[in-house]
């Protein structure tokens, strides 16, 4: 690629919640910034996560100069234990929070893997290649969020990460207004702004407000209190420390990824928890009622959380009595809600005092509402711009804020993922294509899991299999044993002897069929079967298993 | 039973939301309100409803005096279909509407089945034994909505059914407060309320208001107009056609439900059409745009609807093009969030403008807010209080706003499906249980889909199946064929014949080991064979196919 042209790649996170990664290319150089999971669509039966499709990477990997983190997020370094052994050598920069919890991930699914990682402050500025890499303070649900300005010689590319504006943040380190003023004085080429919650009017209120929550709970509760969050969002664990100590009560850790995330953010300096407040939880249980916090994963209703063990009697150290108060920090992701519903009852059936979503205050989003979403628009001033991190009714609208807010309607780009976005000094366009995508994730398997594999399993979900196997002889080409019809997921075998006596029946008449026609090809007495099999079952059962025939030589 | 005594038997509705069935017993009479069915929870793979468990009334059939229906919604007469059968000679009690949309059911679903409906009309009262039985209209979201009243020699039993309270019915079918008010002052002995709502606090709207959003979107619209909602919520199309009329657009429907409900709507007389405004779909695409009101289903992005289908650019007769205004007058059912963003998202893609959830007026609830709920209590007065038609965590909060109101907490009762509250004059209480529960309907069979085969659909969705077929020589016990390995769901196979070609390695080496020791049990080879075979392949893809082993013996 020539010079004096910027190429932005989205990888991942248009037209979608999660997995995002974008690549930044001038001349001969590319910058990779984040690269996310996300958690499967109900539809990916048996899928762990889903990464972005890095193939375009892969191909260009001796061009990339570097991998730019924002923050800490799973949706946005979840994905590099996975793509990181493609890319040998390639540093990789973030801040101490991020690269302390990437390292973690690293540790788990790399462990003789060797990435270069360095450690960036806020108005850092590295040099590589063309570019100058500049991060930028913003505030977010969890502690060292950037933003990234990219300089190249024709302008610059301004991402935004996610971010919030948060005037009374909880670690006093405000989103570095000031950088972001002078970068829209000097003039910003292309901004890439978060649209997560560009559905939302108004602002979103400041963490603050649920320290403020968290204090008129406790001040209610008799017994004892457990808070549900995401193990991440450090300043939120911060805030129920110290109400917990303004309370007199000790504070215990529940969840793996609680456990985890506590232990790197206060070895790391961005937790600070009193001497003598943190105690196990064997020891919470020795301990008055009044006297016990116990911080915990399952905000999310994950089947296997703590919280959802604990209210499904299943957590081996806490039992939920009456007088417990518990608070559910936290929004259902879509597609959780009935988890988390399911969980609220079951904790509720325990006669603990449930606060949630209907109670006010005792969440915050970490996404900037529309008004944010104006303010950095019109702080920064961008020549070109570019919606990012949302499904696609969200870049959509965020594309037309910020024509509303005089953005050139033909400098706004509502991309999807891989495809090119070009720039010069003075105009932008659409440049094609790379390969992007979803790469599934299941067990071991990374990618080997498509469409073929997905459809089976759903078929098999939806109305089982029934397996036919039959012996033939080799030479005479006479059955010499079987039919025998064996069925998992269809119908109870039980209660369906009937049936599948019958089904035997029709395979055998198909078979005689074949035999009197002279079909001897295995696919065509196979497909004969499957018809006249299916056609049978539909018409008594409404049901369509998948039917396998199996046919042995002996 | 003996006389002086009232049983109240919940047998759906309560924990959940959805399959609303109740028996209340008095001597030697019962009375069932409503029998309801639900949409499948996630994890019931392949289940089309789930219906309640009705053997306490089969149990008791012979003393079932009526089934008394509220409203014509699904969750409140939809498992009528495939009960009724049981009870031969028991009359069916609604109004109009409601047997009307039964009817439809019935001819579809038991066209060989006489069944003794009878009309009633709000205020009219039915003598069936013990029992004198009073409806009163209420407002719902489907017109000819009735609350029930059983008189019975120890005092009244109200049961609210589903209402919210509307000062300004688009009917003019006013909440017939005057005789919940007379009800109230001569005494209620048990109420039983609708919970849905009762998390949010203040007012429910007025269905008026969305005809007031329409208006103000057919002002604005500039092309066609499509409107997704209920096919069952004939207030709602009632305005549209009103609003349509007033702009001079004509009215087309789509979707098999919205046809069919138009037309019982309409013969029956709760939907007034002018001359004139309704097309076919096929006349309507020869009009102007902006002459156009589609009328359509799939509000709840359900994958085989109108609107869906037209989203993916699949519907035979409807293409949305750009100028198209899209109004989804519905929230998401709870688990259905996803699938209604997809849909909203396919359809901007296609140009079209989309007006949802996060623009106001466009839908109101059809269920009571707090307030209406204290009005209810209130006006009513009851001695005693079971909230039903609610998840655990509404019930309680409703019981905890009956309290609240002055009803004693000793007189208030959260109770689940089949447990028996017993009242006599003065005093209720717990009295055992009855059987209940959910039986699953899949396809033609209902109830015989169970955990067992729930449970293989579920591991077969999560990693698939892998099958091992040998043949075995009846008299030497030796192998003449296989072992052959075929697998669905588990791995793309083409990718992955190293792995198989292992797995069969490992299948004889076990078949071998068995050899070995004497094993000819069939149960112990195959126990054998999958538990090596298992190891071998999580070890290698962290993933548990059912492995499934089949000898044949020739």
């Amino acid at each position: 690629m020539r010079e004096g042209k910027i190429q932005i790649i989205p990888l991942g996170g248009l037209g979608e919640i999660g997995k995002n990664s974008l690549a930044v290319r001038y001349g001969d150089g590319i910058v990779v910034i984040d690269c996310g999971l996300m958690f499967p669509e109900e539809e990916m039966l048996g899928i762990d996560v889903v990464i972005p499709d890095v193939s375009y990477l892969v191909e260009h990997k001796n061009l990339i100069r570097a991998i730019v983190l924002t923050h800490g997020h799973e949706d946005h370094i979840g994905a590099l234990p996975y793509v990181l052994p493609h890319f040998q050598n390639v540093p990789v920069y973030g801040t101490r929070l991020t690269l302390g919890l990437l390292e973690g991930k690293l540790a788990e699914h790399l462990p003789d893997h060797d990435v270069d990682l360095r450690v960036v402050r806020p108005r850092d500025v590295v040099e590589v290649g063309h570019f100058k890499i500049e991060f930028i303070r913003v505030s977010h649900s969890i502690p060292d969020a950037v933003a990234v300005a990219l300089h190249t010689p024709i302008g610059v590319v301004l991402h935004t990460g996610d971010f919030k504006v948060d005037h009374t943040p909880v670690d006093g380190e405000m989103i570095d207004f000031h950088r972001l003023a002078q970068l829209g004085e000097a003039g910003v080429l292309v901004l890439l702004s978060d649209s997560t919650n560009v559905e939302r009017p108004g602002y979103t209120m400041s963490e603050r407000v649920v320290g403020e929550g968290f204090d008129e709970t406790f001040r209610r509760a008799r017994g004892r209190v457990l808070i549900a969050t995401f193990a991440s969002n450090i300043h939120r664990i911060q805030q129920a420390v110290l109400v917990a100590q303004r309370y007199g009560r000790k504070v215990a850790v529940a969840g793996r990824s609680m456990v985890n995330v506590v232990d790197v953010a206060h070895r790391l300096g961005y937790l600070h928890i009193p001497p003598g407040t943190l105690v196990e939880l064997e020891e919470a249980n020795q301990l008055p009622r009044h006297e016990v916090v116990i911080l915990t994963t399952g905000s999310q209703g994950e089947p296997m959380s703590a919280l959802t063990r604990m209210a499904m009697a299943d957590h081996k150290l806490v039992d939920i009595v009456p007088g417990d108060t518990i608070i559910i920090s936290a929004v259902p992701i879509p597609g959780n809600e009935k988890l988390v519903a399911r969980v609220i009852d079951q904790l509720f059936k325990r006669g603990a005092e449930v606060l949630y979503e209907t109670v006010g205050g005792l969440h915050v989003s970490g996404h900037p509402s529309q008004e944010e979403l104006k303010l950095m628009l019109n702080l920064t001033r961008p020549k070109f711009f570019i919606p990012v991190h949302g499904e696609y009714r969200m870049l959509m609208r965020h594309a037309e804020l910020a024509r509303e807010l005089g953005v050139s309607p033909e400098n706004v780009f509502v991309a999807e993922n891989g495809q090119i976005v070009e720039f010069t000094r003075k105009s932008g366009r659409f440049a094609g294509r790379v390969t992007a995508g979803r790469v599934l994730v299941d067990g071991l398997g990374v990618g080997d899991v498509g469409n073929i594999v997905l459809r089976d399993r759903k078929q098999l979900a939806q109305d089982g299999i029934l397996i036919v196997v039959l012996a033939i002889n080799q030479e005479s080409g006479q059955v010499v044993a079987g039919p025998d019809i064996v069925s998992r997921g269809f119908v109870y075998v039980r209660g369906a002897e009937q049936l599948l006596e019958e089904a035997k029946e029709k395979v055998h008449s198909a078979l005689e069929k074949c035999a009197g026609r002279g079909t001897t090809e295995w696919a065509s007495i196979k497909s004969q079967v499957r018809d006249v099999l299916g056609r049978f079952l539909y018409d008594r059962t409404r049901r369509r298993p998948m039917i396998l025939p199996i046919i042995m030589e002996v």
